[in-house]
């Protein structure tokens, strides 16, 4: 891995001024010529078609900004691949090459993981093959390119290459569920493979605990309490990792914020699902786990939100909903869309489809507020950025964007079928 | 505008650990637990997929990184727009803004500047038009998506609602100098809208300058000169931004970096161009400018690094290399992708394909650098993502990525429609 060092200027050592070398360009600088009359073109010439501040500085110069605002986002998109998972990718990948392993399997919803792990694994001269989500593979063909560029392998899923892809030949989008089922069974073949997850297990919500530090920083720096974190849960770890340095200190402290997670209405785990022990892979490959599930079998209608499109929930979000230490709320995809694009049109970030969930419980948050006639300081996790997206984008602008509904009867046809033997959760 | 402050914190803020939440979960843990026999999995039932670093991580915690390394780069990519262009889209928009203006046109070339107008005018409640050059408008759909995310209306130039599209209907990719003649034709026709330029003339150049000044005062952080400063030059904004204020430092100093321009060899305008009065688009509507070109009627090969397909480049750019006082490269198509993908899979970052060229150039240097065996300190302008330029990407992993050639006689036609009777220029 190239060794690298960013130099990152603080808030008061950005530029005030525009550097004008017009006055040090060797000799006298040649004037622009009017097109009709081949004399020098003056600032009348241009008045037609620029402000005068600006024909003004073609030979001076200004700057600009402020700040009061009770909504804070913290906003992971910066990063290579988009979105907050670099954070666990590396560690992952790090930990694998460390251990002299050497390639990584793994799954991939709307490709925001695949990404991340093909990146990390770039780093460290690691091999990558993502199984992505057929719905998602199809809807954002450029996420394939970007792990290509990478150096990764990308399969849509389910794929003929295993058994667990056959088994499921017949379902048209696939599921995050499926696509770990193939991951898995291809690494546990190969004794020099490993499989790598996004999401659900502790370590991966562990090494997200990064965001939450942050932001706690970050809000002293701001000088204010958040009154309610909110983030979107898919897999967990997003939520996990922006919510649980809050908590700790909570639950020590004994007061602090309220915490909502937000997940599409389409796969409505933490408010529809049951509590129970379940497979995390629609083939049953992994070990159960304790979570809101709602059937390891349950195939989400294929929502844009392809990171949100999963069965279960890390059973650390789970144990704390069970607990009552966070509500969680369902939102249907248009309503997300449109939470979405207001967001874009005034922060100028194109927010990917799984933190449009977070976009729209803070905007309820800030209305409920208002009406309430009372401050509340709201913060959100803005996990990724649209780029890869605006397909959807498109359709909604065009008003043709699906909102598919939630299946009770699918779910209850998957909860039928959850592994026995498993011992009963209250 | 919403007003917005971000709160950074600084390197040594960063967290160095990890938050484990799993001590403090409310009651004690629930077990995962294995498929086969139901009973509490431990770690030997993980290990066929995990490492043991983060097996042991499902219980504790670990960080990373550092540098060497005389190779530098300035990201302009973590923009919402993706690319340096806010720095004077913003300022633009604010001062039309400012100036009661209701709209801005523009032309857009690989997308890069339309995308960052498009975001611009919506924070200050403008209306956006962008005319978007065609072979790029095809090439790269989801900018155009982007524009309309952010409010903006795009067209596909050459179009028929204009004079100087209608005169250019015959030509399949249309160029930059087109879609400007389009933009100023919309409005010079229209009170209430301005037009806004992304490149070429000195206030554009001029807001630039941030770039330059970071660099600065990033390299004293470094403890480091640089012996070498490169950019990609199209019309000469992110060139002029990054050199401008070294170039002041060097002029008043009496020492300094040597600078390079980098251009695509299909529209080599610094290097095969003349000196000479010109027109700014194709139809003839601009002041005309005294620099190299091609022609204003040269259209250039349809090259995926469509901000660079420009026939001219800015006066002040021009002045300079016409005094001297940098040096002008030009590269293949196939060559800068070639340095973009060996980039993306040692730093994580996909280029766009207009700074591919500065690190073709780049790598050029540090090889030279390498033969002579001597030390050289490099620094190159990365002025955006490629998130938008996968399918060129796609193409060159596919092998089938084109690599066209600039054409003489084309040129040779076009210089000698010159327009007449302004100054030769020596």
């Amino acid at each position: 891995m190239a060794e690298t060092t960013k130099f990152l200027l603080s808030e008061d050592a950005i530029p005030t001024h525009w550097v004008n070398l017009l006055p040090d360009l060797p000799g006298d600088p040649l004037p622009p010529l009017n097109p009709q009359t081949m004399a020098p073109a003056g600032p009348p010439d241009l008045t037609p078609i620029f402000p005068m501040e600006l024909i003004g500085q073609e030979v001076s110069g200004e700057p600009d900004v402020d700040t009061p605002a009770h909504i804070y986002y913290k906003y992971e998109g910066v990063s290579p691949a988009g979105s907050h998972k670099p954070n666990t990718a590396v560690a992952q990948a790090y930990a694998n090459a460390q251990a002299g392993v050497k390639k990584l399997t793994t799954e991939t919803g709307a490709g925001q993981w695949g990404s991340a792990l093909a990146f990390a694994c770039s780093l460290f001269g690691l091999e990558c093959e993502v199984f992505m989500v057929g719905s998602s593979y199809d809807q954002k063909p450029y996420r394939r390119s970007m792990m290509q560029t990478w150096g990764a392998t990308v399969h849509r899923s389910p794929s003929s290459l295993t058994q667990s892809g056959k088994a499921n030949e017949g379902s048209p989008t696939g599921s995050l569920g499926i696509a770990i089922s193939e991951a898995v069974e291809v690494a546990a073949q190969d004794p020099e493979s490993n499989y790598a997850l996004g999401s659900v297990l502790n370590h991966v919500l562990l090494h997200q605990t990064i965001i939450g530090q942050e932001t706690i920083a970050q809000m002293e720096m701001a000088g204010e309490e958040p009154d309610v974190i909110i983030a979107c849960v898919g897999g967990g770890s997003n939520f996990g990792g922006l919510t649980f340095p809050w908590m700790r200190r909570k639950m020590r402290s004994g007061h602090g914020p309220r915490f909502v997670a937000a997940e599409p209405a389409a796969c409505p785990t933490l408010t529809q699902g049951v509590f129970a022990y379940d497979f995390g892979d629609t083939a049953g490959l992994t070990p159960l786990m304790p979570m809101y599930t709602l059937g390891h079998g349950f195939v989400p209608p294929p929502v844009h939100a392809g990171g949100l499109r999963y069965h279960g929930d890390a059973p650390m979000v789970c144990a704390l909903l069970k607990a009552g230490m966070l509500e969680a709320r369902a939102y249907r995809q248009n309503e997300t869309f449109e939470a979405a694009l207001r967001f874009a049109r005034h922060e100028g970030i194109i927010p990917a489809p799984e933190p449009a969930h977070a976009i729209r419980a803070a905007i309820e948050e800030a209305e409920a507020a208002k009406q309430a006639g009372e401050a509340r300081v709201i913060l959100f996790g803005l996990c990724g950025h649209g780029n890869f997206d605006l397909a959807a984008y498109d359709a909604y602008l065009a008003g043709t964007l699906e909102d598919p509904e939630f299946s009770q009867s699918d779910m209850d046809a998957a909860i039928a079928a959850l592994p026995e033997g498993a011992p009963a959760l209250g």
